[in-house]
């Protein structure tokens, strides 16, 4: 049984955890469109310059910019077209002064040209001659070989997510296969005599099993590989050789379900049992969440989470997606994947000192302002984070927030 | 060519698309675990109470509260154990005055009983014996029947993405299968006699094919089923009879890549020859994204984004997004799916008035402070947005920003 002694803060128990874990994924190569949302396992240079040629940032004429230079309404220059820039293909001869090319944005500029004037601020004369109102300089409206990005320049850094913009440099390269982390496996278990699955019939006294399909959905959100072991009894001949099963096929095990006294004892005995180092915490000062179990056996991470699907899920947010995260080496640029937003408390909460709770909340806009609003309702009610946009964190050394309080919503997503 | 008289605004281009389309998607049934990120195509009701039966929240005693009435520290009231509720299990028997059961969380209240006292506040006196040392109100540390979710309420409404946690709420309750919206189709088609496939070599004039990919990858992340029809070449003969064959296949099409003025004119010219309503819009004051070409065939919107990668990637996210939610029905829930984080602005940027401006900008944290900087590069290049954490907008309104404005930062995540 946990008491309110004994506990340790979440910022301690997140600590212990990451000095517990260590980044040693494999990798493996895949091609690049299937690398999207996976993690860069090396840096990546650019194997050439982008662009591989100087080009056209807009429509207009390829120029030698002293021609043009002190070009105006009143005092255009001409120039006389020497020639025009198919798209797609190397231009035909070298521009001389007085001259220039039809260009369109992307064509390659033309030997000797050194800068691009804008159809706009050019008047046609007749088929062969414009006249050009207005002067450029060098180097305007040309983006230069490599200015994209340069040859043996880092492209990417090592463990980094592959968005849909960094596939696009990366084909912009012509880089078409790419070494990334492998998928970071996750073990599910779920224990507890009250346990049933969740789409028979519910018999009374049982639970339909809810924290299995929950707690996968978090996981499969941030790229994990979710293997189901099912719902496994209470009773150590059942439990032990199940865990021992999915901590050897996997690279972390969550187990769940069971909230009696005995089912927690057995955790605890069933991560001690397999070897050491064995259980790290036992119990956070955090509602929802406090009997949260975390062990280690070797290098995998081993969590007992809390029966009631809240906690679980809450504790998912707080410890297993660190633990996901330090595995697969994205622990670094986590932020941005941790969006929240700004919005002010829409009525006072209470809460007790020494403890980290999380409050459930809808955002609700009104006059142009966002406010959050908790969710009421029963310690565990699945429905109250169903009808949640997001949490709110009431630090431990707070007592409450008041109304009209700033608050940050982490969203759910 | 676009000039900047005839342009209109990113909102008004905003509003004509959304009163152009409709949300018109087939629906398909699916098992409940294949259902994570889609949308529910209908109301769906709780087909039973959440829970089925009162259930205890505490490891502890059920108890008839008027027997533990003002007991305390120094006045405590003694209950004999009467029995035990054991998990899974319906209790045996009816509890009477003066008496308890002993019950862990989640077990089933005994008949009879109508709250329990938390472990905490008792007292063991003997096997037999306890001491109550803190008295509890009827319906204490219980959840009853229904209080999570009542049979017959609204579980989740039609048009909802499912997230981790409304599969656990429909988990809860039984079900399934679930009625959800079909996949967005979308087709894509790149254009451009410049544009070559990004797995081959680069010969000099021709630039790999970056927006294919990155395009889809904005879709997919959307879960979008995207078709590529590859690389078209800029002729009537092969255009027209490629982008007739995506619209025939898709709920949405895409084609992007050529930059040229010829490449423009005839995605424009395709568009209003395929039939009614023909182009929408054609140009909007923004940077980068002015040349983007919207039009309708039936009810099937056709993208015509600019060559820049850059660019095409903006006028996804402000516009070919704003398509897709509305197609599946999710545009009124869609801004927990754009998260953004407020920062500090690094430095000044200038920008012209009258047009929108999206910013890619790097995040910093400085001394605790968040701080937005703007990521420079040659206008188009994908190695900029690659390098970016978010974007933020300049409005119309405005002629730049100072350092030290308060920015929202839309998130790459």
């Amino acid at each position: 049984m946990l008491g309110r002694k004994g506990l340790i803060s979440v910022a301690r128990a997140r600590e212990i955890l990451l000095n517990s874990l260590q980044c040693s994924l494999s990798t493996e190569t895949l091609a690049l469109e299937e690398t999207l949302d996976r993690v860069t396992a090396t840096d990546i240079f650019a194997p050439e310059d982008l662009p591989n040629h100087p080009r056209s940032t807009m429509d207009g004429y390829a120029v030698i910019a002293a021609d043009t230079f002190g070009a105006s309404d009143s005092m255009p220059c001409y120039l006389t077209i020497q020639g025009e820039v198919l798209m797609g293909q190397k231009p035909v001869g070298r521009i001389t002064r007085g001259n220039c090319f039809h260009i369109a944005t992307g064509g390659l500029i033309p030997e000797g040209a050194d800068s691009v004037v804008m159809f706009e601020h050019t008047v046609p004369v007749d088929e062969q001659l414009i006249e050009v109102v207005k002067g450029v300089g060098q180097g305007a409206n040309i983006i230069g070989r490599g200015d994209d990005i340069k040859k043996n320049s880092l492209a990417l850094p090592a463990g980094h997510k592959l968005r849909p913009q960094d596939l696009g440099l990366l084909a912009g390269l012509g880089i078409h296969e790419i070494e990334v982390k492998r998928k970071v496996r996750l073990g599910m278990l779920s224990t507890g005599d009250e346990i049933v699955p969740y789409a028979g019939p519910c018999p009374s006294g049982k639970i339909r099993n809810i924290n299995s399909i929950a707690l996968s959905g978090q996981a499969r959100r941030l790229g994990v590989e979710v293997t189901d072991y099912g719902i496994v009894a209470d009773e150590q001949e059942s439990f032990f050789p199940a865990i021992e099963k999915a901590v050897s096929e996997n690279d972390l095990v969550l187990f769940s379900g069971g909230s009696s006294v005995g089912t927690r004892d057995l955790g605890e005995k069933a991560i001690d049992t397999l070897g050491s180092p064995g259980v790290l915490i036992h119990g956070v000062a955090l509602k929802p969440g406090k009997p949260v179990l975390i062990g280690l056996h070797g290098t995998t991470p081993i969590f007992g989470l809390p029966g009631h699907p809240v906690s679980a899920m809450v504790c998912f947010d707080l410890f297993v997606k660190l633990a996901i995260r330090l595995l697969n080496g994205t622990l670094e640029t986590a932020a941005a994947d941790e969006p929240y937003v700004d919005a002010l408390l829409g009525r006072n909460i209470a809460s007790a000192p020494g403890r980290k709770d999380i409050v459930r909340v809808q955002l609700r806009e009104e006059q142009g302002i966002l406010k959050a609003y908790p969710v009421l309702g029963k310690s565990g009610s699945i429905s109250t984070l169903s009808r949640s946009h997001g949490y709110l964190v009431i630090e431990e050394a707070m007592q409450g927030l008041s109304e009209e309080s700033h608050v940050k919503v982490h969203l759910y997503t």
